[in-house]
């Protein structure tokens, strides 16, 4: 029997999963990545092998009401049902925010997720549906070892000035400040570097994270020196429904001149904003950009995003002190060479000098000559979760064993 | 008698005056410009005349309670004193906020003044301030005309994605956008740039407007395509009480979790945040400066306060494109050549070299040889008051000519 890991990415509306050949391997290697979309909508399934091999794909109606614990069931199902093949040694899973206590992977034990529940209030909408998969499994599986691998954690090490709000200290002490988070698929990005390029891996590199969520971050020889996204999940970049860098003073104006409660508020700018908002049609940019050629309004929310990725890699630059390369990576960043095309365009004057036929074939490098190069990396967090996973349990088997 | 112009400037606790030569020239001359600083505590007047001497210095203790309305008093009873030499023919002022409504100086009227009313929501610590000047006025000289000058109209052109925030469209449609604020004192550096370098007129310029209030805006052949504060006067830099940009999130988290109530999270963001925040000691640069080599707290305020400036340059210059100079106005931009100093040297990889010798001598030009160039240059929100009221009644006495 083979011993793997399961290592969960549980999201809004989606749930990741893959498994991983853990024996007498330098790296995890993964033989089954499956996704599921759509949850509680019309939810789908697909399942593909080592090689890349569509293996199982199955679709649930929007009146079978499938959701992440079922879902979960299904992985879980799965693995039972392979049981004769693999052993389960352990589950990982992706965790929003480890706020001030979790700087790293943790074992999970009671206290553990009794302290990344009381993490809930930093990742409202986020925290929940990471949390539900490890209760899920502890109920069914309750001897395998869980581990939670957080997001914020990569970003541990920021920079004192680009954690600090400039909010009076007994706030900051309280634990408000930048923690930014896409941390395990930049851990993944900045540990991959190296093998596009040697030299990046010591270079001054943006990572654009461009998903449903988005955030930039810049890395200075492979660590974090300063993030868009900051204490919760809505700042920095506008994403698919939320709204990213916003005046505060127009939160309040929502609430005494709007006369909108708080909760309403914040429904608005995490769930009602963003591409979504600004077209007022979809927060999918395959469906804008279908509609951009003839629709102004899906063009003004593209033009937004990319004018607001432009701003913030200004920013950016200016905390890296000058730039060596970009990577942009997550479903828009890796499949979208229009939005790859129109923000290196904008950034002409830093020196990027696209090459169109890589950018639109499926390259890697997709600029050409001097100045910084531009790259098309796809992440990783499942492998990241699959590492971390591997250096908790050594650890845990080492403090056993002493 | 020389007829004249009054313009006035009130802040939270200061009011600016200038008294304005206007008849016969191409540009109104200031012949008395005065200050009244600590209004509500020990509040002081310093006026000087039209080569900078002082010709009047006054002060009042702490229990007399000298206010906007006893200042502005002061003023109309200084005027009536000579009025054997001035006949004041009007009195300009500068309002913070003209939202959508105002693009340009306005002559004012009960129902203009019911509309800048209206728009305290927009900026309620400083639109009150800025009105209750125009009604003491109109009471005591009620024949006087009066012209609002207003500090966002010289935004009102700013490009539609430099003005847009990622919120549902309908919300862009009530007019919640990015306003941008110190126009007055944009507008006259933008006036004035061609007089140091005649190439600057056209060129990319950010200028750093940092005083109490502090915000950076960049400037393409003299217009603003994009500024730092936002829909309030909250966003962008941490200023002396003011926290800046803000994670959105983090409100919501001081209403649900710290269980504040907004008005109190509002003085909170206005009043406790930003120099005075972070330091715990004070708002006031020169008081930080003089504690910073001994004081941690007042070094990180200041530190914070250099980060921020140096990130948010780094955003104007992608929206620019590239950058040909920077200049510095305010009250620390004018008289803090150690800010000057640590603004520049964090962003030498844009290429400024810094001159010593005339950044802290007082010269207009503080970079030397190729890259661009820094410069200081007090600003005169006053004239442009003075400027902006010949425009508004050579239109009105044309309108009645005709």
């Amino acid at each position: 029997m083979m011993p793997v890991f399961a290592a969960i990415n549980a999201g809004l509306s989606s749930l990741k999963f893959q498994i991983f050949e853990v024996s007498n391997l330098a790296e995890p290697r993964a033989v089954f990545r499956g996704v599921f979309e759509g949850l509680k909508e019309s939810a789908q399934l697909i399942v593909k092998d080592r090689c890349g091999m569509v293996c199982a794909k199955l679709a649930w109606g929007a009146d079978e009401g499938f959701d992440h614990e079922a879902a979960l069931a299904h992985v879980a199902s799965w693995v039972s049902e392979h049981q004769a093949r693999y052993k389960l040694v352990a589950v990982g899973h992706r965790v929003v925010h480890g706020g001030h206590a979790f700087t790293g992977p943790v074992l999970v034990d009671d206290h553990v997720l009794k302290r990344m529940e009381e993490l809930i209030p930093l990742a409202p909408l986020h925290q929940p549906h990471n949390l539900e998969p490890i209760r899920a499994i502890r109920r069914r599986l309750p001897h395998v070892p869980q581990v939670a691998c957080f997001d914020t954690a990569f970003h541990h090490d920021l920079p004192q000035l680009s954690q600090l709000f400039a909010l009076p200290k007994g706030m900051t002490q309280q634990g408000i400040r930048r923690y930014g988070f896409h941390g395990l698929s930049y851990e993944y990005i900045a540990s991959v570097l190296g093998r596009h390029d040697r030299s990046l891996a010591s270079a001054r590199v943006i990572v654009a994270h461009l998903g449903n969520g988005a955030s930039l971050c810049a890395l200075k020889g492979g660590v974090s020196v300063a993030t868009t996204m900051g204490f919760s999940a809505l700042d920095g970049l506008p994403m698919a429904t939320r709204c990213g860098a916003l005046d505060p003073g127009v939160i309040f104006y929502m609430l005494r001149e709007m006369k909108l409660d708080p909760h309403e508020v914040e429904r608005i700018l995490y769930s009602a904003s963003g591409l979504l908002g600004v077209s007022g049609i979809s927060g999918d940019m395959r469906t804008l950009r279908a509609l951009a050629p003839t629709d102004a309004d899906a063009r003004q929310a593209i033009d937004l995003f990319i004018y607001r990725i432009v701003r913030e890699t200004g920013s950016l630059i200016a905390a890296l002190g000058g730039l060596d390369a970009f990577v942009f990576t997550g479903g828009i960043g890796e499949n979208d060479a229009a939005t790859r095309a129109e923000v290196l365009s904008a950034l002409s004057w830093v020196g990027f000098n696209i090459h169109e036929r890589s950018n639109w074939g499926g390259a890697r490098r997709i600029t050409r000559g001097r100045g910084p190069s531009a790259w098309v990396i796809p992440t990783d967090e499942e492998l990241v979760i699959a590492r971390q996973m591997s250096c908790v349990l050594d650890a845990e088997r080492q403090r056993l064993a002493s």
